[in-house]
């Protein structure tokens, strides 16, 4: 897969969203789409999506569009494989809880095995299948499950060190909700969560529309 | 605030960004600043920090820096203003119900004023000091309280009808966590949250890497 190297973070990031918005032209059993179709759908234009495509091979036909259920199902695979991916969730907080009854994750392939904390008395509930197990027994579930994932809904002065004990015990990527950019020495795909910052960006929009109306 | 209105949406992404940095730097009791040094910590160039910052004035002085304090003031003024905002959550399920205990949003200025929720179940219930009222309601609160922001946590299919109710009604701005790009006639600044995204960006990197090994 050499030529996949050099996809670029914003194709990659375009992906989930043509997987979104594909996803809803299969179910209303759309059976077909052009390129101009799904553009403007997409507010994007026609080349850019041919040209995104094209980094991943052949989806379409010339003059014909793109067979939906094909291509749904191309870029499923492009993103998630076959199996999709283990998760577990390190803080059963009140955000932990809802991500870990998050049912949406489970749509897209990414399976909730296990949840932790270090609470006494979170340890033994069951949230949503899963029973809360100790932050103690972390690396070992780990070392023995092969986890792909780490969802951390942590308080910001644990995360790091959480983080560094998980990659130490093989695991393979990092979802962090904690207030922080969490980064490693260790080279391992993270994606920091931000939800306050999107909400100052709302904030900053709401204040300027204000001003100049 | 003529001269605003050109400043970019990825300069305006980087601000709150740029508050959580200096937060941390306010944290720790550092006085001053460097340009070079916030560039080093956020893995930014210098010139691109001084850039952004002109575009809101004069935040430093030439060989000094710039003062920390000031500083975080400044963009934590840009972003919030002085009053915050009043923000609604929509749908009391896991998700909004984690939202609504939050209290991240609360330090940043987002203040969170009334829950809603369309189950006879939940009405009445109290969480976080906000008892959850009927979706009945809503129209109502926001006409009599000037809300600026409602965080919809609903499923997708009821998402757009209550959106436009609410911006009706005089809503300011959207937070969305349905999974779809929600957009509307009226002009109206939105933030769509799609954690899902994020996570297929991680699984697609983890893919990745395992494929290069």
């Amino acid at each position: 897969m050499q030529e996949n190297k050099r996809i670029s973070e914003a194709v990659i990031r375009r992906l989930p969203r043509y997987l979104r918005y594909i996803g809803e032209l299969k179910e209303i059993g759309l059976q077909k789409v052009s390129s101009a179709e799904l553009a403007e759908k997409m507010s994007m234009t026609a080349s850019q999506i041919r040209q995104d495509f094209s980094y991943f091979g052949d989806f379409g036909q010339q003059g014909y569009g793109y067979n939906v259920d094909q291509l749904y199902e191309n870029i499923k695979n492009i993103l998630s494989g076959d199996e999709g991916f283990s998760v577990i969730i390190i803080g059963a907080g009140n955000l932990g809880t809802a991500l870990a009854k998050y049912n949406n994750f489970g749509k897209k392939g990414f399976h909730i095995t296990g949840v932790f904390d270090i609470n006494p008395k979170l340890i033994g509930k069951t949230i949503n299948g899963n029973v809360i197990m100790s932050i103690d027994m972390l690396d070992d579930y780990i070392r023995k499950n092969n986890t792909d994932i780490a969802i951390l809904s942590l308080p910001r002065s644990e995360t790091k060190d959480i983080a560094v004990r998980i990659v130490d015990a093989g695991i393979k990527g990092l979802f962090n909700f904690s207030p922080m950019d969490l980064k490693l020495s260790h080279d391992i795909p993270i994606e920091n969560i931000h939800l306050s910052d999107s909400l100052m960006v709302l904030g900053y929009k709401i204040k300027k529309y204000s001003e100049e109306k």
